[in-house]
């Protein structure tokens, strides 16, 4: 493959054989810090945490997890995978990064145990990078010149191993001259749209100014909106996507103003053995995640507050989904398995 | 008017004669400041920093600026007037509220002008009050028992001169035991939704949740809501509905899921000279409100914003309007004309 035109702006994993190193993307953009992971406990930390989350990046760091683990023998391997699945239950790529390097160990010698799952989780990781420029390239196509985005959460370099998924789409347009502007939502509670894809686009010089999550549907009917896009954290086998909170309603919002709802995903998003979206595990985490910004109280001392991290989009809302293999569309079941196959 | 069963939380504003207090609503719920108001010019400088906030009382609190005004004589009455109105562009309240006052002091003896504006600025005050108190009672008959509702910003007490306005109807609904659950959205920028209406449904002892604005569509798919109940700062004459940024979005959520959407707003809200909500001016303030919460920023250095502060809801996607002289449904401009006269 020759060299693709647009770069990482910073690198978020880094594999260093004894330990990975996670950039801490709590801090971004104010501090640029790396947590080194020496077991897979640690990996499973990071990931429960959010030191490092998007649904592909937690599935490669995942592999470089078990990696650690398998130095300590195949038992400990079994174990990981185990510890590692729990970190986080909505995002299906952990899954598939786990079981890839318990395949590569499967029947392989004890004594090349660590040789072939590291051969693997590194292989792993390529096809990501590689998955991601693919994505770009297509999801690319589906844009015209002057187009004005909205992208919801991070779907970026920093939730992949790579260039991003629905960022990755949004650069690689940029850099063909197709992007006016783009909307990212700040996307509350954790604010990865203000903190790291405005951070990311940024860095790329593309044209961006942040929106509130409350701003969308304003900024649909006044600003000449072409497309919405966003990644995803697992797409069920009749194409409904899981993605950050915030995403169904987007979808809905852009429907009404009768605007494409781009899905960017790489195929190790897709989940063919959960039927559809009603049976994806949506994570509800602390109340206080909501209740305290950094830290600070923005709720009344006892105050109570719900914190579902993820939400699921029905396919029919879905114009279409960014794959490395091809373009889903129309986005239903039959033509996720004709292209995921 | 015999005793209303639920009273206010906190005194908001208070008229001193010499002064208006102004509970300082930035530094809530952590802090209960008031601020004093001395001159007209105090006022307009507490509306416009948002240290008071609320179609509704913004236009209690201009009428109280007038008469402070007053005292400096006629001249000093119409450019107290002129400077108050610009405070802040969008509420049509203020409006109201200023013209109340220039009206009662039409073809009154200099000698008796503060007199006479403190008279209507008193009465216009109190009407406030009552209008609320109608307004909850007719609003809270729109409800079933059990009801799980969605409200946004702050519709209550604080954005009033009495219990509020949507607040005031979940408030009262909640007095006869209809209900079961309230989801107020925390509303960015300023995170009304948080710090004053989940305060305020707190003081009341009625059950509340607070959710991210992004959670709003996932809530009603998956949370049995009955209602989206919203307040308003300007309806205009075909019936379109002005209010804090994240209503429109709100609306159309309600109508994709098949829940009642109601907006409950005094008739001081209407604006029968603003044909329809194109018309209505959007307040943009500064992007700088997005890009810091509590005065931390949530963005990278250098990064843009944009701060729409109100967005407009097409009449098409609202159920009812409560007014504090009868319920305007079907939502259009002949019903709003019949209701408010």
């Amino acid at each position: 493959m020759k060299p693709f035109p647009i770069k990482d702006p910073i690198a978020h994993i880094v594999w260093k054989r004894d330990r990975l190193l996670a950039l801490d993307q709590r801090l971004l953009p104010r501090r640029v810090r790396y947590v080194a992971c020496r077991t897979a406990e640690d990996v499973a930390r990071a990931t429960k945490d959010m030191v490092l989350r998007g649904a592909p990046l937690i599935g490669v760091a995942a592999a470089y997890g078990m990696v650690l683990a398998s130095r300590r023998g195949r038992r400990q391997l079994e174990r990981a995978g185990r510890t590692l699945l729990r970190a986080r239950p909505t995002a299906i790529n952990l899954k598939h990064g786990i079981e890839a390097m318990l395949d590569a160990a499967d029947g392989v010698p004890d004594g090349r145990l660590t040789r072939a799952v590291e051969a693997a989780a590194v292989r792993f990781h390529r096809q990501d990078v590689e998955a991601n420029q693919r994505m770009a390239v297509l999801g690319a196509s589906l844009l015209k010149k002057g187009s004005r985005i909205i992208t919801h959460c991070n779907a970026g370099a920093l939730a992949t191993a790579g260039l991003g998924t629905a960022v990755g789409v949004i650069r690689y347009a940029h850099h063909l001259g197709k992007v006016a502007q783009v909307y990212p939502c700040e996307t509350r509670p954790y604010l990865q749209g203000s903190r790291l894809t405005l951070w990311e686009l940024m860095q790329s010089g593309v044209p961006a100014d942040l929106i509130t999550d409350n701003m969308a549907a304003h900024v649909m009917k006044t600003c000449a909106i072409a497309a919405v896009i966003v990644g995803s954290d697992r797409i069920a086998a009749n194409a409904d996507v899981c993605n950050k909170i915030g995403t169904y309603g987007l979808a809905i919002l852009a429907r009404h103003h009768d605007i494409p709802f781009y899905v960017v995903a790489p195929t190790t998003t897709v989940d063919l053995a959960t039927p559809d979206g009603s049976r994806i595990p949506i994570e509800e985490r602390s109340a206080d995640e909501v209740l305290r910004i950094f830290g600070r109280p923005i709720a009344p001392r006892g105050a109570r507050a719900r914190h579902f991290a993820f939400d699921v989009t029905p396919h029919q809302l879905v114009t279409a989904i960014v794959t490395e293999r091809g373009i889903v569309s129309p986005v239903d079941g039959r033509n996720l398995r004709r292209v995921v196959g």
